[in-house]
């Protein structure tokens, strides 16, 4: 299943308007090229509606908002809705600040998202508002480990029935639901953490695949976080002992750009619940 | 001659001020690095036109152009032209929006360029107002190939008369002319374009050579287009097995760095028309 | 004494809010990371107060500064100091323009930095007005040499002294500075300066030192600067002769990402004055 979804992306080559953070974007966009997709950035409130009805895929990442580019993604947001295009949402530090809040609380009010990608403290700060954030990582008191893990997927269902999208938890252990059917997800590798815009380069990705999979949102966001945590245990074995963090950044999107669809159909690592 | 152009950029080191987008900002700074210039980055209205006169080119970019860039895009392109320093334009998906497309034309009309380089779709709308683009790619329907080359050089050489700067259609073929002469160049790789920032690395790359050699604008933008496919070509021959496209594009720049004129002079292939 | 400082940031991890500019701040993310601290980038004036508060340490850069973020600067700047937090001032291209030289000015009149971190050119335009600014790097004529260095050494002495901050100026040579005593480091490869943003990522760095060494600025921000320098040196003995500056920004982010406290502590090049 993952292995058809990831050969749509290739075939489809979708391209994907991301109005992203200033941070990751180029890493973003390489990762978007990687899978076999396009991106194309413009995040200017006059043109993002054109823009957006020119693609079939929309990722809002509001790792670096200000009230410029916060406009341009609700402009961008109704535009892909009425268009049935599919969005992302990247809620990058939820809960670090008011702005980030309202801002991600606006958009959800706003716009239909497809899939919500983000680490467990900014979903739970969305969900119920009780995330640990300690900026735009993932606090350690909201850790997802086999121990809490029925009741996070719980929560990841409910917040899913609330808001009509897919939402991926993604950390240690991945949870995608669409608040009927969760994935939990045991690819990837520690180190990932270590880079800069892991999540925010998941996420682009995600709209590659959703965007290439209109019919099935859930399958979609679930084969972009395997092949992603995929992608992060091929890099790891390539590191030699110099490599650190940097190249590690560089090889987990070579190995994107090299994943075939049989790699990832053998490498993805999930169950049901 | 082109060997005699690189010479040159390593020799005066030219100072070149780039108002750029934000995806590929880093690769065209360390671009500029790698060929021996030294890039400086600043679009704020208050301070470009004062930015531009201390530089010896300027790189005028719209990939992620926005209401306060815009202006200071004018004002920047109009203080270099009183200086008498090479302007270059990259029109980034121009024809994409109406506000690249507006942009785009009333830069043109504002400001007199040294060169605009494009890919055939971004030329095409610019030219003619025909081009199919797609995103900030090119569009499979306007690709140059041998069998439409003649007709595409004939457009390039109007479109340069027009605008009175050298014209530069960058692809799998490359066209460069100021109206009377083309260099048709067939340097690069096909992996190229899975990259993202290639053509914007090119841009201001340009200027680099450009303002180095100010008096042979055109040779120096075919030079600069030819040094950037035999850059891809040597990059492409390093990849390992496992590597993609985030170690070509740090291998493309690697290739920029070490580029000697002799290298470039043997291996560029072009011919003239 | 630098191992345990660098000991002290892989322990605390603290948490470094960066207000930098648009070409290097994925490098200096990734710096931060390496070093085992935690970035996080936020520059709206509605939620910087905020950020800043989050975290443990601010690192101002005015690279690509705009009438936005200036206010923005100033507001994480004076709530920093409120909350006794390390703040980090690294004045690219002070001199360059009005809008940096008056900007750098009105910061170090509003907020008390903890570290000044620049080139010569910088530090002299901001200590006498008299630095010979070329773009983004330092002027030929201000290069420190072992034959002009005591008068530098003095210079920056009194910067410090007029500033109460310690001052470190990077280059072949690197000074810091609280005012009574310099270090004077070695470290460091020439290779260095043919890559964007090795000081905006040393600054970042800084910011990560002296926050989790609060107590010791002087010695954590000389730890920082000799760390720095010594990366430069593991990286270039790694570059193979296919490798340039692209590839050479990887492995000194690799560098300090694999340093330990012991290499610090043995390849530290330093002398007092």
């Amino acid at each position: 299943m993952f292995g058809a979804i990831l050969e749509n992306v290739r075939i489809k080559r979708p391209l994907i308007h991301n109005i992203t953070n200033y941070v990751t974007v180029n890493d973003c966009a390489n990762m978007v090229l990687a899978c076999g997709a396009s991106p194309i950035m413009a995040d200017d409130a006059e043109e993002v509606a054109e823009i957006t009805a020119l693609c079939s895929g929309l990722n809002i990442n509001i790792g670096t908002l200000n009230s410029r580019t916060i406009s341009s993604m609700l402009f961008a947001g109704k535009r892909a809705n009425e268009l049935n295009h599919p969005v992302v949402l990247d809620p990058v530090g939820v809960g670090a600040s008011s702005l980030r809040t309202e801002t991600a609380r606006k958009l959800l009010d706003e716009v239909q998202f497809t899939v919500v990608r983000g680490n467990i403290s900014e979903i739970k700060t969305l969900a119920s508002g009780s995330g640990t954030t300690k900026g735009v990582d993932a606090a350690a008191a909201d850790k997802v480990t086999e121990g809490n893990l029925d009741p996070i997927i719980a929560l990841a269902k409910a917040f899913a029935v609330k808001t009509g999208a897919v939402v991926a938890i993604t950390g240690a252990i991945d949870i995608v639901t669409d608040g009927k059917t969760a994935y939990c997800i045991r690819n990837g590798h520690a180190m990932m953490s270590s880079i800069t815009g892991t999540g925010c380069q998941l996420s682009a990705l995600t709209a590659a695949f959703v965007a290439a999979n209109p019919a099935a949102p859930l399958e979609a966001a679930a084969a972009a976080v395997s092949a992603m945590g995929l992608a992060g245990e091929i890099a790891y074995q390539r590191l030699t002992p110099l490599d650190g963090n940097a190249s590690y950044r560089n090889y987990i999107i070579d190995a994107i750009y090299h994943l075939t669809p049989e790699q990832l159909e053998k490498g993805a690592k999930y169950e049901m619940r």
